[in-house]
This record gives C-alpha cells, structure tokens and sequence, in this order.
C-alpha cells in the first residue's frame, strides 16, 4: 500500500515529501508503474529509468510557471504521476484514456507536446528566448536522451543555444542506448566520458559551474586563470560541449536523487546555457528489464513475476514477412544493404543484421541522413533499402524529394506502421504518407493486400531501379486472398472480385475491409467489384476507365488523410475524363488522430466496413431517389 | 587572352598543367568567371573562393572513378570549368542551357545531384560505404562550408563516418561566412580556431597526421605516446571533430593549391575520415565581392568594373513588401518575433532585424530547429513569423506537423519563392508548399494576389492564434487590381469579376494570369468569372456551390504540382457534390521542373495565359460537339 505517493495529489506537492522518505517514495513509484504498465502495456524501461531524475526536477522546478520538455515524450510516466495523473493510468494509451506522452490539453504542467525525437532542445530553447524577451524569470529545463542527440536537430539547437546564451537547462540523460544500440561518433564520445572519469570528478566539475557563477566566480576565475584551461583540457568531460559555448556540468548519477537536484541548482545559477549530464540505467528497479531494456521499451500487458507476454501471439506480423523475404533477396543480389534509423528491432532488420552485418547499417535517430546517406549509396550502384516507420519517414520528406527523386536514384522506402497505429497516439500515426510521397515525382508507391503480396512487391521494388515506396500496416499479417496471385504488373492494380455497379478500390490494409463490405452489400443483392489498388502511383488509369463502363459508384479506401491521398487522385481523374461515376473517399478528413486501439478508431473515422457500408448505401438510394 | 585555361578541355586535364603555371591558371579563370557571370548572372562570390581548392582537388582526384560532391553546389562552376564545360557558361542557368548546379546528367563528374544545404557528408559516405562493399579503391570526397555545417544533417553524417570509420575526406570550406553572417556555436568554435592558430601550426597539424599514418605512424606514435595527449589538447585544433572519432586536419590557406594538394594526399593516407579545413575567402580577386560577399553570392548581370547591376530595378519585390508590413505589425504587437534560417536578406528580415534585433532570430542553416523552436516561442505566449523559402521550408515538413500543428500553435509560416522560381532549377522549385503544407491538419494556407492584399494577410495571419502559412513568388510584387480590396474573412475567396459559364479559380500568383485569360476568352464572347482564391485551405465550399449555378466550367489556377494541391481538392469537392461542372486543372503535371526563366518555363508547363485560353476553349468545343 502506497503511503507516501498518496500525498502526492497534484503538481509541487512533492515538495512536502521531506528528504528521508526520498527512496522510498521511488520505490513505490516503481512499484506502481509496474502494476499499471504490466496491466495496460506501455513503455516501462524508460520510465523506470528515470523516477529519481523525475523527482529531482519536481523538486527544483515549479509548476505550471517552470517549463520542462521531455524528448520524445514516452519517459514522462513519472512526471505524470507527480502532477496528480496516477488515476489516468488505469486508461492509459486507450480510446479517451490518459496519453502515453505529454500532452498540453492534459496538464498544463505537459509543457510541450512530444512524441518524436530531438525536438525537446529546439522548443525549449523557444521557450526561454520568449521568457526573455517577456522580462520573465521562470526556468526552462529540456529532457534529452543520448540516443535522441544523434538527431541533427539537436545539434542544431544546441549551437543556436550557444549563440542566443540564454539561460536554459539541458539534461542529457545517458543510459548508453536509445530504443536499441546507440550509435556514431557522440556515443562513443559520451561513453568516453562514462569510462574515463567514472563519476570521480564530480568534485571538479562542480568547481567548474563555481567558475560560471556571477561574483563569486569571477575571483576564483581571476585566481585559477593560469591554470584553468590545463584543468579544462584535462579533467573535465565534455569539452565537446564546452567548445561549442556550452556550459558542460557531470556525469552524475541519475539515481541519485540529492546529487541530481543540487546540481539542477548549481546549473541554474550559470548565466546561458547548461548541460547536465546525467547517467541512468534502463529498466531500473526491474530485474527482467534491466537485463533486457529494449524487450521493455514499449510492452504489451505482462505478468510481472517473469516478464511473459500476456497477449496471444497472433500470427507472423508484416515486419517480419519484411524481414525475412529481404534476406532471402539479398542472398541472391549482392547489391541490396539495409537501412535504418535506430529501429533495427521495429522494422525487423534485426535478423538481416545477423545474416549480412556489412551491409546493415543503422544510423542512429537520424532520419534524413538515413535517406540522404541510401542516396550516395545508390548513385554509387548499390541498392538499398530504407526501413523508417511511416511517421518519422516525414522528418525526410525534403532528402526523399531533393536527394533520391531528383536523382531518380534506386532507393527502396519501406514505411512500417503506416496508416493507424493504435495506443501511440496523434504523434505517430502514419496517415500523411501517401500525401506526402505522392508530391514527389520520380516518385513509385506501392501497398500490399496480405503476406504473399508484401513479398512480391519487394522483390518487384528491389528490381525496380528508381525510388520507390512501400507502405503496410503495423501488426500481424492478413493471411486471406492467397488465391489471388495475378503477378504485379508495373502501375496494375488488380481486380479481386468483378462484379458490377460498386466499385470498391481499396489500398492495401483496406482490402481486408473491402472483403466485409462486398459481403454486406451482397446480402443487399449488390454484387461490387473489388479493386485491390497495388499502385497508389501510378494510378491505373486504364482499369478506372474500364470500371467505368459498368460501374456507377466508386469507391476508394485507404488509411490516409484526404488531401494528397489516392482517393483524390481517383476524383481528379474522374473530372478530367468526365467518368459517368459517383465517388465515395473513404479516408481521414483533416484531423489529427488520437490514441486508441486500432478498430476503435477507425470505428470513429469511418473507416470500417459497417460504416463504408451504410456511406455506399447511402449513396445508392440517393441516386434512386 | 587565356592560355593555360585553353589547355583544359576536359576533366583531368589540369594534371598536365606544370606547378609553375597553377597561379597564371587561377587567374585565368577568375577571370573567365568574371567575363561569363557578369553576363549571364549566377553564383559569384563562392566560386571566385575556391578557385585554388577546386583545382588542388582536381589535381588530387582521378575523374571519373573518383567522387567529389559538393555541398549545396552553386560553388561548382570551377569544377565545371575543369571538366570541359567551359561553353556552357554562356548558357548558364538558362532554359536547356547549363544548370548552376552539379547534374550528373550533364556530366559524371558530377558525382551527385546538390542544390539544397548541408547534404554532401551524407552524400559521400553513402557512396565510400558503398566502395567499401564492392571492394573498390575509388577517393571520395566532400566539400562543405561552413554555413552548411550548421545544419543538422552534417552532424548525423559526421556522428555515422566516425561510427562506420570508412575512408572518406570532408574538406571543410571554412570562409566564416555562410550566404549571409555564420550563427551558432560551431561558428564561433571555428573562429576560435581561426584565431587561435593563425594559420601558424600547419607543421604540427601535419605531425598529427603522420601518426595515423599505418606503420611509418605507428613508430612515431609510440615515441610521443606519453605526450600525445598533450600535445593534442594543447595544440591541435579541431578537437571537436576528434573528440566525435574524426580526424582533424588544418587549417591551412585555401588559396595555396600546393598546399592544399599535400593536405589532401595526407588525409588520404589516414584511416577513416578526415577533416581537412581549409581556409577560403568569398569573392576572392575581384575586389568589390571581397567586400561585399553577399550582394555577389547570387547576382543578376553586373558590370565589372564598378560592380553595378545591368538589370533595370523592376519595382518593389513581395519581400520588400512582407519586410516593410511586418516591421509596422511589430511595432504594434510586442508579441510577434521574426525568424530564419541563414537567410536575412533574401527574407527580407534584415531590415526587421536593424530595428527589433531582439525579437529577431537567425538559427543559421537548420530549418528543422528554425520551426520547433518558433513552437516553442508560441506555446510561450509569443506569435514567431517564420520566413523561409518554400523549397527549403520542405526541410521541416514533419516539424511543422508534429511540433506546431499538432498543438494547434499561433506560428505564422512564410514562404518566399514560392512556385516557379527559375533560373535556379529543379531543386530550387518552391512547387510543392500547397502539397505537402495541405495535409497537415490545423494548417491554414493563404496566398495574395498582390501587393496590397500580401499586407492584409500578413496582418491577419499574426492575429489569427493557429498555424498559417502565406506563399508568395519570387521576385517584383503584382500591383495592379488596386480596386479589389473585399477585406479578408476566414476561409472566404474574393470574387474578383462576376461572368458566367466560365469561372477561373486562380490562385496567388495566377491571378494575373486570370487576368488576361479572360480578356482572351472576352475576345471570343466568353464573359469569364475571376475568383482570387486566397485560402486555398480551407477550401471556400461555399463560393464554389454558389458558382456551379451558372457556371459549367470551373478552371483552378496554380504554381504547384498537381497531386495535392488546391485543384485536386477542387475535384474532390466536385464529385462529392455531384456538381454539374467541368473542371480544367491548370497546375504543374507529375515532374521535376528545370531551371529558365519564369515566363518560359510557365510556357513550357502550360501555366501561361495563352495555354490556359487554349484548354479552356477546347472544353468549351467538346461539351458543344
């Protein structure tokens, strides 16, 4: 029975907790997100990781006045609990349930709205230039993990923060590994850090902000002077970060809940930017998950005791079809590597990493240069092959266009987890790709019906020799329509079922849906045809000409917002050739997507057969009447 | 009269030119750049800057089996002039004449295809990653300023070659200024080197590079082994990149070819990736763009003894006037800040900034950080103008979505160069704004049909509390329809000229193509209406029902790719209403535009008036026969 978490109702209420009852205040707070996550699933590594840091900045911050802007978002469990959240956890990621990342509508202690990566700098560097210019004095503290600062645009906000010297707090929270391995030239630099000084120095680098502190500092500074660049240089870490103009204070212990918080103070007290390097360890508390950090990033409910899964495994999922047909295909061409960006687990290339270690490369959360370096790589003769989830594919969206389109380069674009992705939320769906890589010409985008064709397109795609995409849903396979093998003809789709006055042209995840929905309409004597689109471009011109001769009603489906998407097109299409045919688009009209679990929410879109299937209907009797 | 320049006729001639005639050489061709620039107009300032290093590599690089790509690569005219392309300088940047960029289609020397910023590291490494896995021995190399050293993607691809440690040079081209003032933290550290240095231990940078030298390194390593370190933290510069797992090399006088030249056979003996920095100066030996490096960065036809422009002033351009609206809007509204990403004159905050340096902000050449942090500035109480270019602004694409829009936050995007821009090219095209900015939810996009309604909507945009983007073109600002000026209403477009039959729905900057449409269309009895669409989002539904009423022919208007833009919502507006309409899209058909002059290249994609008569007139005879 937790007793000292109940008094924590709401935001500073920490405060009152007095210092003693510290560790066991963490205790319980591991204890409950144990309980809650293991119950809804979640992401647990992480949030166990930081229940001290989280303390120690609830302790030196005050909310809502004080800002604080968690990277990537998915670690602010804890900081939800202490701002008077913990009932939200029993709906937490579920339909009109508690966010699993900082959302403003939530509390107005959630700062800022998160959810991808290395944008936590940027926006809190934001926030303290327009504190500034307001004559405010409120703190402003970002949250960064190490693996979100191999993302460019922390980079780039740390020398504009350097430049603007305003006074924030950074806190690089290190625990040596992003959602997997962390990787490139600033990991090996912050593991450097680690071994070396092995926390020793704490004592140095805290003489060190004593230098930065106004009056006082500046005596001891005119003292050490001659001394003090030979002190730098040699004993204390980060002086990449100090070449840049930025105060570096660590490494300290992040399980330390009295170390962390005074030296959050000392930083406070540096004029311009600080950072504080702080070290924890993934899955901290929880043995299971300390031992397997990444198996526990992001869980489905489990039973506590032994970490098992308590969801049924539900057949082979689309990443791992991916994975497996891509190294088939590489044993026989000597030209395809595999890409990624800090996802090898998620996109499943994982296992090709374990078959062709040479030709895997991960990158680290680095989006664009993914692409980009796929590019170089290409132009040079290779063929690789780019798997990002479908929502950070977005960060790429001008090295896609600029990079490989232009060039009409070989690359190959897999976007797992497109369309509606469940519990994530707004921040990760993937329902803008069809938009975004439609724009671009060059440009060849393609979705599979089920397993069997997922594996055709690859192969297709990998041969293909220009940019090309190839987008499938997050989850387990759809395993129906083996029957139908029409082999991919380039910019065919193919017609599942003829039938007559219904069209149903569904792409990809949609014709699952297109089954349901012929069959609903055949109860009411309507025989529709089902079109499965393959290519959402190319458009098939010729196949909506010829649908057009029997059909009145067309009807295309697809996980996409509106504007941009295939149905559009099929729209424009059907003007410009004055088609005698009514259009049903079935796809997201403009808004952003909530959490949820997958069949709920395309429920509340319109997207599943019982509501196409009364919009057809609909229409049906509208044209009789 | 050129001699020596005469002897290079193709790419690796240079190798036959003797030592004694390199300097003789660099002369000749400055002034060869100088002869054809000040003609044809293009890239100055950056060219006459790495005459000397251009041609250091050229002696250093067998073309074409080894790769050279430049970063961003309006620097590439003396690599282009080494490579036989001497005669298309008298073409440059026009229609079907030489590109001011690096194309491989024009040549394969040009290794990669560049136009946008801080892309080459990623580029090259691709490409040395690649020679590695075909067992090639080909050099690559990378040739980046400064300026693009503060995009973020520099740092992903730095943070990936020191991971992948493949052999590969980055020269960095440092001239301490990008197109305008260098910003930032890594700015200011390699002023320090700059400073620090003075040129002055060029012998112990060479030292440094001799101990990575296999075997011969190796014995020398051993000798200074206990003062390596020392000797490392004390006097080699460059520590950063060294502390990242990249070898530093510099810096040394870019306008010394031998000098050069022995660095990079150094660098090549290193294993992994180097950084050879190179110091250059803009403009370099023509007097008047050694002083103002900016004004000739992109010039128009100029004089060369005085450095005055042939191009007759064509009247106030939409920058002038955004820059002058936004300073009156300032003065009034303490909230609004003004931001950019390295381009204060081409914005025309410049001028914003000489009054209101405060509220001003240059995050230097990182878009991605240039729009997250204007959200931060918002969700802060603040109302940020964030003025970049459209093709550039496609760098953010997922910033704008995920970090402003999905917070619903009051940041006001402008995109200058939005449409045809010209005579840079295919990469430099701001066509695909309507697209990818329409997908995003929360976003309203706006475009003015002149100067005075670009005014109107720059002040509605700051007040109206949600995002919002405003595209306008390159270039002198449309002044007539002065008598139009229905105040603007949310989501409303302006009837311009009641007809019938015909409506042209025009947008931006076609409305004056509109225009003289419909003085063509008069001349044959058709009374045209004009619609000057102004939101193209929200889609003015309304005004679109009320035109079907007399209206059969509805034409849309715009400077965009076809795939999602403003008439493709049109159609999908169409059908869905089953309105009795035709509807002629005039927009950009699925392709890469490539540079010319506007008008020519509005001639080609049948976005001229002229064109757009003709498609309308042959509706006209089709619904007749």
């Amino acid at each position: 029975m937790p007793k000292i978490l109940d008094k924590i109702q709401q935001a500073n209420d920490i405060k009152k907790i007095v210092k003693e009852d510290w560790s066991d205040l963490a205790a319980e707070i591991r204890k409950f997100l144990l309980e809650k996550v293991s119950k809804t699933g979640g992401h647990l590594s992480s949030n166990l990781g930081v229940v001290e840091l989280t303390m120690a900045l609830h302790l030196f911050l005050d909310f809502p006045e004080d800002k604080l802007v968690w990277d990537v978002g998915h670690q602010s469990y804890v900081h939800k609990i202490l701002t008077g959240r913990k009932e939200g956890f029993d709906t937490l990621r579920q339909l009109d349930g508690m966010s699993g990342f900082p959302k403003s509508i939530e509390s107005d202690t959630d700062a800022f709205n998160t959810g991808h990566s290395s944008t936590s700098i940027s926006a809190a560097l934001g926030m303290a230039k327009a504190r500034d210019l307001q004559g405010k004095k409120n703190k402003v503290v970002a949250v960064i993990g190490d693996g979100a600062l191999s993302g460019g645009m922390a980079y780039e906000a740390l020398n504009n923060a350097a430049r603007l010297h305003t006074n924030m707090i950074v806190v690089l929270n290190d625990n040596n590994m992003s959602i997997s391995e962390n990787v490139g030239g600033m990991a090996t630099y912050l593991g450097k850090i680690r071994t070396d000084v092995r926390y020793s120095n704490l004592k140095m680098s805290v003489e060190q902000a004593m230098l930065k502190i106004p009056q006082i500092g500046e005596t001891l500074v005119s003292k050490v002077r001659r001394s003090k660049e030979s002190i730098k240089r040699f004993v204390v870490p980060g002086m990449l970060f100090e070449d840049m103009g930025i105060t570096y204070l660590g490494p300290i212990d992040g399980h330390n809940v009295s170390e962390v918080l005074v030296m959050l103070q000392r930083a406070q007290l540096v004029r311009g930017p600080v950072i504080v390097h702080v070290i924890t360890k993934k899955g901290k508390g929880y043995r299971i998950a300390e031992r397997y950090p990444s198996a526990f990033h992001g869980v489905n409910p489990f039973q506590v005791e032994n970490g098992k899964s308590l969801s049924p495994k539900s057949g082979i999922s689309y990443t791992e079809v991916f994975s497996k047909k891509l190294i088939e295909l590489a044993s026989k061409n000597k030209k395809i590597t595999a890409i990624t960006a800090a996802m090898p687990s998620g996109t499943g290339l994982a296992a090709f990493k374990q078959v062709y270690p040479r030709r895997f490369i991960d990158v680290g959360i680095a989006e664009e240069h993914a692409v980009t370096f796929a590019a170089g790589m290409a132009k040079a003769g290779m063929i690789p092959v780019v798997a990002i989830y479908s929502t950070f594919m977005q960060r790429a969206y001008d090295q896609i266009l600029h990079d490989v389109c232009i060039g009409n380069l070989p690359v190959v674009f897999i976007l797992d987890r497109a369309g509606i992705v469940g519990n994530d939320g707004e921040t990760h769906q993937g329902i803008f790709d069809l938009s975004f890589l439609g724009s671009i010409p060059n440009m060849t985008i393609l979705a599979p019906k089920n397993d069997w064709e997922l594996e055709e397109m690859l192969s297709f795609a990998v041969d293909l020799q220009r940019p090309v995409a190839l987008r499938f849903p997050r989850g387990t396979a759809y395993q129906e329509l083996q029957e139908y093998r029409e082999s991919l003809e380039y910019g065919k789709s193919e017609i599942l079922i003829k039938g007559k006055k219904v069209a149903l042209l569904a792409v990809g995840s949609m014709v699952k849906h297109a089954v349901k929905v012929r069959e609903l309409l055949l109860a009411d004597g309507i025989d529709a045809t089902i079109a499965n689109v393959r290519f959402v471009k190319p458009m098939d011109e010729t196949m909506l000409m010829e649908l057009s001769k029997n059909h009145d009603i067309f009807v295309t489906m697809e996980e996409n917002v509106e504007w941009g998407g295939y149905g559009q097109n099929v729209s424009g299409f059907i003007s410009k050739m004055h088609l005698p045919v009514s259009h049903i688009n079935i796809s997201i009209k403009d808004m952003f997507v909530e959490h949820g679990q997958v069949y709920e929410l395309c429920q509340k879109l319109g997207l599943d057969p019982q509501s196409i299937y009364h919009e057809v209907m609909s229409e049906i009797e509208s044209k009789r009447g």
